[in-house]
């Protein structure tokens, strides 16, 4: 492999140039002023997997973005490995907060500013060009590969879960690769097991039929800023546990490796916050920081309105106020009976004087991968080759619900091989990705399908 | 006085064409798009005085919206009555609500709907009609008048305290009367002896220096939201009584007269819910509605935002959440002292883990003006026999902030004498104004200029 490690070194100022292509395109999926950018987002990705060497690409339209299709079945009798990544990216607001263009990629101290840099562009980019650098080297890959890259990870990949359903034969693969997690440090190689799963609402409360003056409505009616917020206050008890009946009942709970394990670690809770500008963490009592990302579940709101929001003041009791709110769910909850019950439970604990519905957004499952793969372990090979250190097994508190639906429906073991950085402002402004990731990244890809051809 | 009352029904329709050109400025002023506009009002109501008969009228630039003043002292030795009113009207938002335009007055059912109408528009119009009806049936008036007719008191009337300072002698008369305020009920005549005050300001809630992925940081760090939340839900306990240190020390409480005239008044919490849609009230316990909503001071919430307020669904952890608070205050609370209470409480209530800032928006003293004052006698007569009934005396649960500063700085008894309803949506969309009472005011005024003429 010295020659395809070699050759990709001496590219990867190239291959970060073709990456800067890639973030120029506003490929925001949420947003409906975008939907010609998706497509030409998708087109780029096509357009790539063809020069990489797939002699199989097709853009499959859906009700949504496109999903992006490649494959090469080149080498009969070898393994096939499907790769999986999203070209959509997060919205941009704040925009006043950005330092550079989000869509303008600036490369500053070794690494890579703009949306999408490292959730998902630059990481589902170190596979492409793995598979070209093979082919560039070797004339041909040592096993099958096939690429699934969608456009609406950042909306709930609603259009996905179907495409997988009705292509199983075309998506057969004996593992599927996902690159859009984190290295627990820089420079460490690491493979995360488990994901969190979300349960995301909108709650809606209305009181009065039409907004009123304060002064001549304040003291007789209950408003419903103030309601909600009560509500919102309700749904967390003094030591930072969630108060939705049944919520912890199915909670799997750590083993005590996987806890001694997490101690090895060593994890700074002022560095970590002091990184986000906090002398503070917060949350559930009895558990430590990583213990409460990464295994327990959290419920947060992530957004908030009602009444006058403009500048200056209006005296105002609106009729209505509005919170967004998510949980995150850990292994052995379920996201459609949490939803029932939080559901059940803020009608609950709302006061007769008013009236609020909640509106289901989007759901994913809590994922723990399996540790003894043969996927797993090559892929752990491959990274403690590239970057030179042994590589460590994490959780992470985020959520890919997609990784779920494949191991379900395709029924294949999943290996979550992430190279960006949890501080690397992933759905904020000045998101970035460290470009020595980005190159590590790129070989582990190549190494891992050496390794893994090697497994069957 | 039968000639002129007689003058005001046969040229009501003629008046009311009048009014709609008032209100066809969108006279908004906490908009700065709405400067030239509120130039263009101020000049309207300038020339609307000028018509009236007044022989000296000026357009006082300030540093925001102009003041219109007019004067005609042609009754030596008569009293003096100075008469205010604003023609700036609220903002329009939810702009969708409205059944027609807010500046498009529509008459239905003998009600004239736009956003101004009721408040103060139409009010303010009924004084520069009786002083016109006058001066063409009996050639003169019967004693002096000064209008001061301003356009910032939806924003606070910040330039007029200073424009009144600087022009005491200018503004020296023997009772102010302001109609600005609203009947008991349709057809009754009605003198607001007490108003609440106001002290309205913004808190922010700063967590973590930037948004954060709920994912990665859910269950970590404090959510500015949730905390914001949680503050709220602190301000007032179980009973509904607001919890800021010292908050009622100084509230003067209602006589036991003014209770069981309160009593007299058959207020229906039933009918009073109806008509803004509710079945249930709610509010500090121990107190009717009405004593709640005219001598018990209270505090809302008029606006809160934070974190992601779009359509669907962002995972984010907010770096910040912000409230607009509102407390309403009674006789014998001052708002600074308030304000600041308000600012040291919400400081201490909050977790370590956020910043709290508070800035202060704007305040109003709360009023009680004297029922025995020549003048309140002069319009509690002119009322009734305008209306044909006798005059009730009420409080207000709003504010207008000038009115003490009139009392304070003239020295002269302040009259509210109001021909407004409390269900005319002011500050709402399809703010209107019943156009009986529109004719009825314009009596009223004409009427008391007599009365209060007869008084000296």
């Amino acid at each position: 492999m010295k020659e395809t490690l070699d050759f990709i070194s001496s590219n990867t100022a190239t291959y970060i140039s073709e990456l800067q292509e890639f973030l120029r395109i506003p490929s925001i999926s949420n947003s409906s002023e975008h939907t010609q950018e998706m497509q030409r987002c998708a087109k780029f990705v096509a357009e790539k997997l063809t020069t990489a060497g797939m002699n199989r690409v097709e853009i499959y339209q859906t009700e949504g973005h496109p999903v992006v299709y490649g494959e090469w079945l080149g080498a009969p009798g070898k393994p096939t490995v499907l790769i999986y990544g999203h070209y959509d990216v997060q919205p941009v607001d704040p925009i006043e907060l950005w330092d550079s263009q989000p869509f303008d990629p600036v490369i500053k101290d070794g690494k890579i500013y703009a949306r999408g840099a490292t959730d998902d562009k630059g990481q589902v980019y170190t596979h492409i060009k793995a598979v070209e650098s093979l082919f560039k080297t070797l004339g041909s890959l040592p096993l099958n590969v096939k690429f699934v890259i969608e456009g609406e990870e950042e909306i709930g990949s609603g259009n996905l879960e179907p495409f997988v359903k009705n292509n199983k034969d075309l998506l057969k693969c004996d593992t599927v690769v996902i690159s859009d997690t984190a290295l627990y440090a820089p420079g460490l190689p690491t493979i995360t097991y488990g994901l969190r799963g979300l349960a995301y609402c909108e709650v809606e409360v209305v009181g009065p039929d039409r907004d009123l003056h304060s002064g001549s409505y304040g003291g007789a009616v209950a408003n419903p800023i103030n309601v909600l917020a009560k509500m919102i206050s309700q749904l967390h008890d003094a030591k930072g546990k969630i108060t939705i009946p049944h919520f912890y009942d199915t909670v799997v709970k750590l083993t005590a490796k996987e806890r001694a394990a997490i101690k090895t670690l060593k994890f700074s809770d002022k560095a970590f916050g002091k990184e986000i500008g906090l002398t503070e963490l917060s949350g559930e009592a009895g558990f430590s920081t990583l213990e409460r990302l990464w295994a327990r579940p959290t419920l947060d709101c992530n957004g908030i309105f009602g009444g006058f929001t403009g500048k200056g003041a209006k005296t105002v009791i609106p009729s209505k106020a509005t919170a967004k709110i998510s949980m995150r769910l850990v292994p052995g909850q379920d996201p459609k009976k949490v939803m029932s019950d939080f559901a059940k439970h803020i009608k609950n604990i709302a006061p007769k004087t008013v009236k609020v519905t909640v509106h289901q957004l989007h759901s994913g499952n809590p994922v723990l991968t399996p540790l003894d793969s043969s996927a797993t372990v090559a892929a752990s090979k491959a990274m403690e080759k590239a970057f030179g250190k042994k590589t460590v097994f994490i959780r992470e508190g985020g959520s890919i619900p997609i990784v779920h639906t494949f191991a379900k429906l395709l029924k294949a073991p999943v290996v979550l091989m992430g190279f960006g950085l949890n501080n690397e402002n992933l759905h904020s402004p000045n998101e970035h990705f460290n470009l020595k990731h980005f190159e590590l990244g790129i070989k582990s890809s190549a190494l891992f399908m050496k390794e893994f051809a090697g497994s069957k």
